[in-house]
């Protein structure tokens, strides 16, 4: 078994170290990673400036890529340029802090895991639930037996494995769920401060707001202990709205512009 | 009305003022932008550093705020810092290019819409399917329609609405089609250089690799010459996908762990 690690911490997180420690014994490891800290950046990829990659050594042995752009980069320039064989699986993380609700969308742990999944390779990002002391074991323990299944069992087509690991010890974990987003966001406040230039700047800070948020939801599994496992996909088309919007048809077609104003310009 | 405009192209961008002049006698029109372009930055949000702000004026009247930070910044900024009271609609673009297939996910232009939409705001995502010789008028007649239909109809709940339009002028489109994102996406390639340190670097290409797009995706609707309409969303679970992993159910718990092998560490 082959596997591309990457994540969106950066190449020298402690999660990226749990996560090779991990899995190293079970497959050959490679590890493709953004050279510094790259959260929240979404799905962004740098298009006008070329990768810039690095070596990486750990204890005298080669560890990895560093690359000067997005945890999804990483994973396209992994699978394009770096890596002699495509892998049969890409992982990433492991992400410290959840991945669950909304987040998701902001992830660049799930990003790397969703471009690996556009590229055809099974992904999964796994994240542990915390931002301060965390319990890597439990998320080590759990990146193991993920692997394992997805070597046993794969994954659907289009579809990625997204891992949310509750912080505590491993004989406390309550169980697996099956587990859909949540909808759950944080509510951003902004404090104005103004530079000694006198140009306004404003700092970004939130607290959750736990919204309808079912036992079946992602944040919901790691509030009660579970670990939880989330397909995720990658069309974002919102089917059942399809329907609202069939008397749009006719909202621009050529013989009904004739009758109507044109555009002030 | 009360329209909030944004987009990924910058505040200074020739489809921003498109937008701009489009829309301006039928609404009260805000704009908060990003200061410089920030193409295919996906959902990306800036956690770590402040927002900054600038007042942005064109010829002598003020014309909208120009933000740091990235396309979805500039909306949380607008509704939580900026705008006096919340708007009506968000309306994203006008993007050069087309948002459309894979790419969505990788848009900035789309980006705006979905935060305005998680922000509880009705929102729309417009960009033509060019990236020269742009015909504006076009556009700007179909964001003119598509605004008037947000008014009169509205939108569904979480849901944003993705218009593309092709580069065409205005008496030879075709009509308009209710679309779903297509599965088209760029096969990269990478051109490995060495710079005066020797140090590795990589420049990304590519070219539109067609996949199965049948006639009712966005892809094709602009390659036929029709406005294309797609509603997305923010849900990313893949709900078909869960049965395949019902039997993961028991992949983690106390019970079977004691049992197997620990992580080495």
């Amino acid at each position: 078994m082959r596997l591309l690690l990457s994540n969106d911490d950066g190449i020298h997180a402690p999660g990226l170290a749990a996560l090779h420690e991990a899995l190293r014994d079970m497959a050959e490891v490679h590890i493709v990673a953004p050279e510094y800290e790259r959260s929240a950046v979404g799905h962004a990829i740098t298009i006008y400036d070329p990768l810039k990659t690095k070596k990486v050594y750990k204890d005298g042995a080669f560890f990895g890529y560093a690359v000067d752009g997005t945890p999804a980069d990483c994973v396209k320039l992994a699978l394009g340029a770096l890596l002699p064989e495509p892998p049969d699986f890409v992982i990433s993380g492991i992400n410290l802090g959840p991945n669950a609700g909304i987040s998701v969308l902001y992830s660049g742990t799930v990003s790397a895991a969703t471009e690996g999944t556009i590229l055809g390779i099974p992904s999964m990002a796994i994240s542990l639930a915390t931002f301060k002391d965390p319990v890597w074991d439990t998320a080590k323990r759990v990146a193991r037996e993920m692997v394992a299944r997805l070597q046993s069992d794969g994954l659907p087509q289009e579809t990625l494995l997204n891992v949310n690991v509750p912080n505590i010890p491993l004989d406390q974990l309550q169980g697996t769920r099956i587990t859909r987003m949540g909808r759950s966001r944080y509510i951003e406040t902004f404090e104005r401060r103004t530079d000694p230039r006198g140009r306004a700047y404003y700092w970004m800070d939130g607290e959750m707001a736990l919204l309808e948020d079912p036992v079946d939801t992602d944040l919901q599994a790691l509030e009660d202990g579970y670990v939880s496992l989330t397909p995720l996909g990658f069309d974002l088309t919102r089917h059942a709205a399809l329907p609202h919007f069939e008397k749009w048809r006719d909202a621009v077609h050529p013989d009904s512009l004739d009758e109507k104003d044109q555009v002030a310009s």
